[in-house]
């Protein structure tokens, strides 16, 4: 008798589940969701951060699988554990195969150069779930000509990821541009009434633009997977590459 | 020369604009965004809905144009000046109009039955928007039986909006069963610590569900704005007049 | 003996102090601080709003004095009681008498029509306190064109009132444009987690753009009183009686 | 004379208070209540956590004691200095001798991976305080299959304690599915708007399930001891062993 | 086709589901957990609290049935329609049938006689739920002897539930003396600083005393259906019918 | 047998407790603190206001007994059947007898007339429960020469109260200028970013300097008692009369 | 010509300023408040905490002298160049020379252990500021025989200060048994939903106890300061040591 | 082809901007603004600092040019690299340039030594900006005598920067001594319910002062640059040396 917890979770085996141990993997998440199950970095050791990358690989051959937040430990692992391995210490993300075909274009909006990791997790996330990036940068609406000079490029694509911390206004000023579908991304940069992205937060919430949905502050990899959903739906058809 | 405010803006009139004295139509919009400008009710008065819903109207003879948030005085007035428009008392809309042509389809959840208000504004500007609804209620987490049994709807359209007030939990569990994309709306439906909708925002903006983001609270509106752009994104072939 | 409050604060009367029971008008602060005294209508009987106006005229009979806050009832009492009187149903205001003389100009410049009444008792506070006014409205950032439009006459006035609820975006969008000093003022305007405009707040106080003050939500008459004070003194060189 | 705090509480020493100068052990706790004290190990030294466990075992040595919250530091002491100790490094527990006898069972239920350590430390607890667990894991919302699985396991407990971070949505499916008592358990699992934990915590005190009860953020101790009180109450004749 | 919502949720009925319209009773919920769906009053208009009572009434002829958070229009469309209901206006409930055995006994205790509604509620909802009810009150701890004096009546029963308002230290307290389990109840009772409960929420969710977990703000209706549970468990050798 | 509450609280009447139904009198209160209960009325009727009152006041014939925060109608009813009674209608209080004898003096400073009714409450509360008060008003830091004035009266008296609304800058002025014991009364008047007096009592927890401690917001009752209790430690011996 | 800060404040040296480069002395406040100034430890080097007490002890020769927050460094290096002084590692302070006369007596209480350094903080400067210290600590409310057990003693002081953390009950427990002044101290101590002594604070804030005033969060200081200054007042005439 | 983000943002290089890679300078803002771009150094690495310096310093020889929030490691490399760059440890800035005329005088007025390192970024910025700086430190509200003193000095300057952190009151007592504008500087200097700065906060947006306006917590940078604009204006025609 023992009342210490044991690993032991229900009885056999559940059907779907790849269990290391100290984790278990999803791996009918694919079938399910038609996307595949991610790493996610946080609070893991950079054994099982290759570890599971390895093993997502190997169950799913034919896709790109991810690994996100990750530590420059972590990244340094997979680095010199995964040699076919693409590691961005800006996202701290590293990807392993490609997504078998790229579908629609998912433009990832900037305001600042301290939002890039955000913006960069984005990317890579597009990327990996399957749609086209177009990556605009520091153009913040302290500066309006640089968002207004590529206005064009905004509605030419199929959804929208746009990443601002401290006031968060760039989401509305985008939003009133064009009519594309926008997901905004709030970022923890900022310092004072900030509160770590909360101001940014409840300024996308309240946006006046209409059709802008926002995701959960510094949340860079949700924002690029509801985006290449989108993407990859209005554009079924084609095969295109960036 | 005076000090108070005077009723001339800037000038001329602006390009695009249609004044009415106490509010001033953005007239372009539908050309900039591809969707027309809508009646916010809340402030107004019943006079000024219908007129400005009739204007609306007239500009745009060829879409359907909507007001949000009447009040039972205004609705009724909608009612006895435009015999044509529909009246929503659950939404507490009004439409004039339709759309020219339906692409895609929204699935709009609602948890519980007082989420139904939120969820029906968000239905209707589904449809002024010009996208489909399918129509879901009464399906919240304590029985869950009642959203297995409608899995196959849920997979089945281009974009899902998920209502829920109180815990906010059933984003989480739609969001795990299909890889629709899924915006989800909190509702000041609780009481307590539920903060007139925070704690259903929080989690939403919290989900486990990768692919979900979120708009204000109480916001069917936004929601319907674009989930319905994502909708028509997503069916590109069907004849269109827009 | 009794230990109830009665009525004497001191001793005698103080110095500069107009005592009317229920309040006591500072009649020293116009010599102390260069502007007079004002009656926040928030709280008065119509009767005392009355009052307190004409004693505080028949002080200063060479200055323009104002209330603020009228209920409809107070409004209505002024206009009986004081026919010089110029009272203004949307800033919920009244002023008696007139500035000397009008010393520079602040632009007043709102976001959308709901923002009106803040809008208008910033723009009255700023003729009462002695500078001109140029008022713009309508021009939120939803449709940039409109600030653009007007992007000559923020540059040409000495200090900038602007005022917005929602996501608080438009003084960050026209501290870009100009290096005016410009005083931001949040409104209550907006719902669910706009949170009686601290939304709009924590936007103003995170502005990326610099040189951006802000004053207590729905605050038209500090923004009014700060501003008419900067653009006096930015135009010293007209003649003044004060 | 002095100022300065001396040690000496009230006077003489207090009837069923073990006095070690740091702490004082309510050794009449057992009596009172029907369970023993609990060495609460945060801000303690690694031998006083030695000390204070080694003191409770002789106090009560018919009885299982618990020290909780302990640091790597404390672990290692306890584990060479009592070497019939139990430390368990996922909890940060250690306990020492065993309960008398095991009466009821309570499930542990955590929704992810990162829950473990609070779910660990509830678990632990509910053995210390003298009742059989059941412990199920790794069973979030995102994917239902896993909770629809082990529905009969729950539903033939005493008691269900579900650990859950993030949106903290699980208590609410779970309490939809058995009519069995639940304490909630919220996790500062998360990140951003997750607030330490705070998102999981209004979720569950705002669940529609109803019979769905809450203690603090990450307090699994709590939660172990209610629980075990509610499963020896359901279960007071038999003696079973898991 | 249109896209306005209408009544039909999914295709067919869905079983266990009585339809009424504005309402679907969950008929099935007594045998998947127990217990009888309970009708949530607020929001409701008294006919349909009338037609909602007495539909669950027929469904479940064997058991009590409630209603919460009437109105008083409610109340009184009740006593009229159903003369067999039990109202109880101080906790805004109405009963109809009783519950077939009752097993266990709660203590309902409450802090002032300003709590009562929310404590008058809890034991109501006990009733129905299947458990004997000891109601205390008035025993806040700013007199020790009163909740000292009725130690022996806390220490007997098999769950307790303790009701506070203000600073919501009763709960601690209660929770030292005797080690039944206990559930806490925070009230809106309070102004300032109590920010309509919080702080006696947040005084529970801290309590030193270990064993006590909390429900929502003013829910009584929850910690009776939990308490129920327990002390209907704690007592399993009477006769049942259910 | 019913589950419903009754009206019996243990079994026979408490001591020192005098039951009147909807409440039960502590009659045995000034014996063990050395004042007397106090009838708070919000949530009472005013027929159960007069009698509290009025039993309160045949139990502790020798002393001025107290009601607190009275509706005008509760304040109307008291007058009528208690013509003894003073009746404050700034404060909201009624008085019946007087405290025996006056010892110390509490000096209830407000900052401006807004914050008349809390400072009332506060200084009728001093003189039932036992000192003398000195009442000063409109003394706000925005005219320093006004608090400077009666610096003499501040430093004579041997506890002060201060109460402000808005920033509540008061104390920290007042608290530099003499040594005096200082209780600070935060109101609710305010608006915006106020939120209801947390703006101030914020400030005042704050306030650097020392030896200055904080109420609840609007508490000018809790501030009374504090202070009048340390007046008459302060002068045990004398008897003085204001 | 610079327009960078130099140190020089206003002009020539200001009365009762000791300037030290760092840091200006209030060498006038003793006479003005009947306290000399304190060196508030925090963001100090330990050379500066050195000289400051020095000079403090040099300009009030015939008062004792206190610092407070101070760290191990600072307290190794007042222990090295101050060998008279008195250095308390767990309250973090230190004093020199001794208050000319102790007059009355303040008690101060603590809920627990974690407690200490928050209440020794507040008893060394209650006897800095020139009053006796009655020192009762780890009387929480869980086991309430604890605090009844020294009602006497606590009824015998002139002024309590009662330090918790978690829940924050303990005061309004005390504040019912005796009607003694009392300064209520939240601390940090807790975790989760505490919000670092928010949760202690607000119970303290709402206590139903009358009589009961709050301080800052860890404010031992504070408290100590008023304290010492009721009990002072309290006991005018004789001179006593403990 | 790649999803990963490259670092070419549009297409060819924007005008007005000077592209280093890991930041683009905008050399418009002279010419739009007035005034030139300043360098952030918060996340900045040394050599990143030194070279945008040095850049700016190269494309404005004529201007002062600012680096703000530099660290040690930061400020040691500009000393090294950059002979001619003033660097102010306290205010943690560097400087390079002056500006080519000083018009119109800033008051920084600090409320305590702590706010220095705020106060001290605020001055240098003023200067930077274009206008001289009158330095006041050490004037909190605690010693009324301090402020009063240097009454004439306040009233001399073209505009104020008053700081503070703790209970944030000095805005609002220098703000009833004169009637220039006022910017107000809240700081984190406090501890707990400080709130890092939003206890001042929310003082000063409360300020019962008209004409005060606030910035961001420890935002000295954003205050000076405000005022430096009020004071250029307000003295456009003289040229003058402090």
């Amino acid at each position: 008798m023992t009342h210490l917890p044991d690993s032991s979770p229900g009885g056999g085996p559940l059907p779907g589940v790849h269990d290391l141990g100290y984790a278990r993997l999803d791996t009918d998440r694919l079938e399910r969701t038609g996307d595949a199950e991610v790493v996610y970095g946080a609070g893991k050791t950079p054994e099982q951060v290759v570890e599971l990358l390895k093993t997502l690989h190997e169950t799913h051959p034919g896709n790109a699988v991810l690994a996100t937040r990750l530590s420059e430990e972590a990244q340094a692992a997979v680095t010199a554990a995964l040699p076919d391995a693409v590691v961005d210490p800006v996202g701290r993300t590293a990807t392993l195969g490609s997504a078998p075909v790229l579908r629609g274009t998912v433009a990832v909006v900037a305001a600042g150069t301290s939002d890039a990791p955000v913006a960069a997790e984005a990317a890579t996330t597009v990327g990996v779930f399957g749609a086209n990036v177009d990556f605009i940068t520091d153009v913040g609406v302290a500066g309006l000509h640089r968002i207004m000079s590529v206005r064009e490029r905004l509605a030419a694509v199929d959804c929208l990821i746009v990443v601002a911390g401290m006031e968060g206004a760039l989401p509305s000023v985008v939003g009133g541009l064009v009519g594309v579908p926008l997901v905004a991304v709030p970022t923890s940069v900022g310092y004072g009434a900030s509160f770590g992205g909360v101001a940014a937060l409840l300024a996308m919430l309240n946006s006046c633009a209409p059709g802008v949905t926002v995701v959960n502050i510094d949340n860079g990899f949700g924002a690029g997977v509801f985006a290449a959903r989108v993407a990859r739906r209005a554009a079924p058809a084609e095969v295109k590459s960036q």
